[in-house]
């Protein structure tokens, strides 16, 4: 146990309720500081995507006994169900037994809040931070930017107010932090596939759905409900893009040409298209991510990435573990506890960013190349037979909780390898031969 | 001449008064803030690099008639004058009668300012701008950032403000708003080289000195004074660093080892080094530079660059010329002005940020380099009798007006038939054979 402080967490999302949950578990007194009301008395925006929960998460709620309560409202999708226009091709995403899990946005926070709020935390819902006095952890807290302010001084802030946190606001003008925003040509609109009247799911329950088209996708994830959440992610500009689909007519034309199958599974397709927002995609990077011992980004707030690898909400859980390791092996010293944090945490923040930017271009278009579906069968099947010498990328980011910046030096280098594989003569034939496997092993020696 | 608009500048530096200069010729009312008292009243800070201005400089400069008055204050470098431990060499920065010329930032600054005023422009010094309302272009100004404001309505705003821009600041809280600001791990510190009795300079007046040493490196700039504005670039941290210098003795010692010719030259070294601060460098990139036609950034506030090619002001300057030329394409068009600006001008922008980082190698590591030193040989032969094939990369930049981004490019391309060149056998002594020049020939097929 540590000396208790009195520690105020801003944002009471997904990151920041279970940070609470942790930090109760020390023996903290903890406050929970959100702008908006709060979540569970209101209704949900239109514009989130599902959450895919996999290992990296499930172990941070695990850790402090909160992962049954979440499994309850987890639907487990263990492929991926590939619609090209003409046909439907299914693909595993890892070894028999392992997938991840479909979960709502609204309903996960709901939970983690309701589960904070049993560890201790108490929360103040509709109080805006507008700034932090970092040198003595002091929340200014007001009505207006540029209204009357009150103070709150804690021993300790963290900032889990996501992309555009006012707490890394502050952080940023200090002289020499680090800092990047870079928003793509590319935004996502929220759709919905209802459930069945008898309440089940009009599409296979346990995948997770990919429409590729490739400069443009449609996603589908399962609820509860027998709803599907589904996200169109697409250019802002050009031949198929948002600007272009400016009308009911326009919009419908286009599903019926380019996504056929969703005409009769989303019924207020032109309705919902232009009630919920088109939202933007930002990669967001900086470094450092904490001041002395007295404030500290987590989650979002000091790396937000691109959803395309399902890993925003699992990296910033892993933050928590990995905070949590530091508090278990340094106690009182929270300076180094924050530095250590901060030093383990930043590679692999920067490279499941990459990996996440990267994964659009494989979801969107490789999906539906039958070179990079067999190049996936190769590694499966090598994998299988090996499993100490190829773990396939995906599994490592996804089922296992090695670094992210490992997984990304690995995957490059089997993919390096791959490339040299998929050039063999007769590969379409030979792919599952003893010749194949020499030709691995003999590459990766 | 076009619709006269009042318009505000934010930044009374070297950007803001050449471009006030430039509007006043067009014919629009123009108010001129700065946060800081007038430059002409107050010594200056102790934290400046002499000014390198080369031809984009010049040419923005001339544009408007004052090139003569600024060149009454400038001192022109035909070269780098190479200090190393054991003995000095020389290298022409291009062909007969090319140079740059050294300019105190604070002597520029103040003329600048006068002939701002004297073009018509009005200055406001002491006014803190602490926001912009994009919209309707209004600069919010006051005391302290949460005191009371007063507004002040124009048709347009420009941003000059520097590095730390806020009229960036409110932009960059927009949406699809691109930013980066990447501090190096390295400072710098000004020194002094005073003049002789007589007046005259203790140094080459008309070089470039560098005393180059891999990790760190001097500088030193004349001035008309007969004094030298020396600069001092060195890690933060580690062996040979600002961290690593915290006395007065180890100072000494340092700069006797490391920098014996300057031991004579410098007679105030520990005095200044601890009295003057030891600044940050940054490099910062975003897009877009403007709002509608309402707000537009300039020079610094866009794109601060490390200062390793003595480019930053020209790359200012030359942003005003581009300005000009699509104001003189589009007349009162201002929204299609401002666009053409930011996307004529953004690429550029990004080449010179990486040459200016990529330059500091070659200042403090290269010039040391007699293979590197053969290289250039070999170019400056070529290019001698080639001018129009060959033109060396630094003239690119320095003494043409041809775009960054072309001088990238092609750099990298001749650097590449370099490297082919001086790996050829003996090329110590057939650099300048016929052999060689048949080569370089070859290679640019």
């Amino acid at each position: 146990m540590q000396t208790p402080k009195k520690i105020a967490i801003v944002g009471s999302g997904l990151v920041g309720s279970l940070l609470a949950i942790y930090l109760r578990k020390a023996g903290h007194t903890v406050h929970i500081y959100d702008r908006s009301p709060d979540i569970r008395q209101i209704q949900f925006s239109g514009r989130s995507i599902n959450l895919a929960m996999s290992n990296r998460g499930w172990k941070a709620l695990d850790a402090v006994g909160v992962g049954d309560d979440v499994r309850t409202i987890a639907i487990p999708m263990d492929k991926r169900a590939i619609h090209l226009v003409d046909k439907l091709n299914f693909q595993n995403y890892g070894q028999e037994g392992e997938s991840i899990y479909s979960i709502s946005r609204g309903s996960l926070n709901r939970k983690m809040i309701d589960l904070a709020e049993n560890a201790g935390a108490e929360f103040f819902f509709e109080h805006k931070i507008w700034d932090v006095t970092l040198d003595d952890a002091t929340l200014h807290i007001g009505e207006t930017e540029r209204g009357a302010w009150e103070d709150k001084k804690y021993d300790m802030v963290f900032g889990a107010d996501g992309a555009f946190s006012r707490i890394r606001h502050r952080m940023q003008r200090q002289n020499m932090f680090n800092y990047s925003q870079e928003f793509l040509n590319m935004g996502y609109k929220e759709l919905n596939i209802p459930a069945n009247a008898d309440a089940s799911h009009k599409l296979d329950k346990n995948s997770f759905h990919i429409w590729p088209r490739g400069e443009y996708m449609l996603i589908a994830l399962p609820n509860l409900d027998g709803s599907f959440t589904c996200t169109l992610f697409m250019p802002f500009e050009g031949e198929n893009s948002f600007a272009f689909l400016t009308d009911r007519k326009l919009v419908e034309e286009f599903f019926e040409k380019n996504l056929p199958d969703t005409i009769d599974v989303i019924p207020k397709l032109a309705e919902d298209f232009f009630k919920n927002p088109t939202s933007t995609l930002v990669t967001m990077k900086c470094f450092p991510w904490t001041y002395h011992d007295k404030v500290a980004l987590i989650g979002d707030a000091c790396h937000a990435i691109v959803p395309f690898y399902g890993q925003g909400m699992n990296a910033g859980f892993e933050d928590i573990s990995v905070l949590y390791e530091m508090i278990e092996k340094y106690g009182d010293d929270w300076k180094t506890i924050f530095s250590e944090y901060e030093k383990s945490r930043k590679p692999n923040a920067d490279a499941i960013a990459e990996l996440s930017y990267r994964n659009f271009m494989e979801m969107s278009s490789k999906t539906a190349d039958e070179k990079f579906l067999l190049q996936k069968k190769i590694e499966k099947s090598f994998s299988d037979k090996y499993p100490e010498k190829w773990i396939p990328l995906y599994s490592r980011v996804t089922f296992s909780d090695r670094p992210y910046a490992e997984a990304l030096a690995i995957g490059d280098y089997q993919n390096a390898i791959m490339e040299e594989v998929v050039r063999m003569e007769n590969i379409e034939s030979i792919w599952d031969s003893k010749e194949v496997e020499n030709k691995i092993l003999s590459l990766l020696e």
